[in-house]
């Protein structure tokens, strides 16, 4: 039997994750959530991955949660709760993986990408997509409301625009999605994985002590009022500055190099 | 005397509440607060209802505050400060309402919608315009800043673009609405009552139930950490998943016919 | 020598500070930081300033901290430690004090915007630009995260946008910067000044209290959430009614003259 994740990790340091379940349309089952958390979680410890692109196999991204898994559990004695409280903790706590990995996580979408698989791209960094990409939070047409896609959704775009999405649980198309800021940019299909392969390996070349500093800082940040935010963000720098690549850095800037990180 | 708001429910659940004071561009007066406020709350708990379509008659959408209403009120002893206090607690409690709605709450904007009017399509859960339509935040061209109406359209549109509509009291065109956020999407006038009906009909077609626990959900999470939200909203997942039409919709979805909604 | 920042004040109550350190491209020294927490400071007081706008001299409108300043202060015994703890303190309390003051602040960007620079622009509370500008926050090529900027970055513009700048260090275009809600408008390189002067003075127009009273609430409400901020907000508002600019704005309204501020 097959991986449900294909690893691939490249000389530069750009490991790539690839949902690779097809005939289920990479569906968010149990066991391919336990693969996605180990997947990060190694790659958050391990110092020769700096950028993560997370694609997929199959003309499906991810379809979100395996209703077949759900609607078998239903026959177990408590109806299911024992197990849907589960799924639903494991599944948090992978797409909080993302966010809280030092490692940058980009989403390479080529094809749908719809609830728990919509919020999969909203909590990569960064995420990409085929102009044929589609993206909803369908769960409303079968009266189970994306209230965790909603989540990541939420604070990845607009309300108006996420309600849209909820309400409706239409496809919105790549174009619609690059408008209202759920992915940075859509291209062709032909050139979607040059050009996420191209920024990760940009992003590669940078400190990942620097990135894994930053990225953090990033999320915690966000969540305080500006004061906090200045206060801790300035402890932040000055840290960052008096580390060695951070020293390393401006020195190779002023003298016209390329720096020489040493990830300290 | 005509009623201030216009009411008709359609077979399908919709239900249109209409501005009705054309002769005042349907001015949040009082007795208009008054009306929207009963008018939603009745709503909210019909089990008739399943989604609120909020247009106007007339050649405006609304203008805001009655200021006849206000400049009358400076004759009093207290120079109006009971008036206004009374006024601004049941305007915010009237915008609160469409956001605690158990029912989404759709504008329909053929005209201008200005200060407390502009809130008003802010403060509903989407919004769509002609594109005659005309957007503004105007009260600081009167010395009266539009300190409420900023609490609704700040939680819609990007710091620098609420600045830009609150600073300069200028109209912003129904497009300029649509690429800053404030409004889902815009189209001519004559198409404007077809398409909020359809958007409207397909969301009535949801189940009520799982409606109402989403729309809860999300303004509720936005408010939290991520962490928080995501405990938050897992658990609101699994009680979902545990109700008859959480169950109902998948089973529907997997034999491929029509779910049939009990909204339990 | 020449003042690091240079001030006009014009007869409707316009303030020019124009950064002018060309030759540093307006790097953001600690006397350049100083210069600027003066003059805001100083503006925020006087009766005369209305509005303040922000612009540069030079190729560049800011180009962020003086490497060199920084690398200068590694000399130290503590390796530059208290001065970099100086230094940040001192940048987020002036990057604070553009939010703090009582009047508008405008960003007039002709030139690049970079790390500290771009800070600065979106720390206004508007933001206008050639489209010849471009904007970075590159210190993550330097081993240095962008952490103080992306504050105020990431209170302007969406998750996705601001890490896609953060982690890269690409430089946006004027055209990207508007897409992202970074700036309010781009215009050419020749319009620039009218642009900003023409919106400066329809500001200044404004009763001045009223623009301070609207601006310390919309930041403040911000943080707050939508029960807490209306409360607040209807506060503001019903005070503001009671203020003499109040009461004859709305007089001057109906009796379709224009309004005479006394600002009180």
């Amino acid at each position: 039997m097959s991986e449900p994740i294909e690893q691939a990790l490249s000389d530069n340091g750009v490991l790539r994750l690839t949902l690779n379940n097809p005939q289920r349309r990479n569906a968010l089952s149990m066991s391919m959530i336990a693969a996605l958390h180990d997947a990060i979680k190694q790659a958050d410890v391990s110092t020769a991955v700096k950028v993560i692109v997370l694609g997929a196999n199959g003309p499906a991204f991810s379809a979100g949660h395996d209703l077949k898994e759900i609607t078998a559990a239903r026959e177990q004695p408590d109806k299911g709760r024992a197990f849907f409280s589960t799924l639903m903790g494991q599944c948090a706590a992978m797409m909080t993986d993302i966010v809280t990995c030092s490692k940058p996580v980009i989403a390479e979408v080529d094809g749908i990408a719809t609830a728990a698989g919509c919020q999969l791209v909203a909590s990569c960094d960064l995420a990409y997509a085929s102009d044929t990409s589609r993206f909803a939070t369908p769960g409303v047409n079968i009266g189970l409301f994306c209230s965790t896609p909603m989540v990541a959704l939420s604070r990845n775009v607009a309300n108006k625009h996420a309600m849209e999405m909820l309400l409706t649980g239409d496809m919105f198309s790549a174009c619609d999605a690059e408008r209202i800021g759920l992915i940075n940019r859509v291209t062709d299909s032909e050139s979607l994985k040059t050009l996420t392969h191209d920024i990760a390996s940009k992003i590669a070349e940078k400190s990942s002590m620097t990135l894994a500093i930053g990225k953090a800082a990033f999320y915690r940040q966000k969540d305080m009022d500006l004061v906090q935010a200045y206060a801790y963000s300035a402890e932040v720098m000055v840290d960052n500055m008096l580390t060695k690549d951070g020293e390393e850095g401006i020195t190779a800037f002023v003298e016209k190099r390329p720096p020489v990180w040493r990830n300290e």
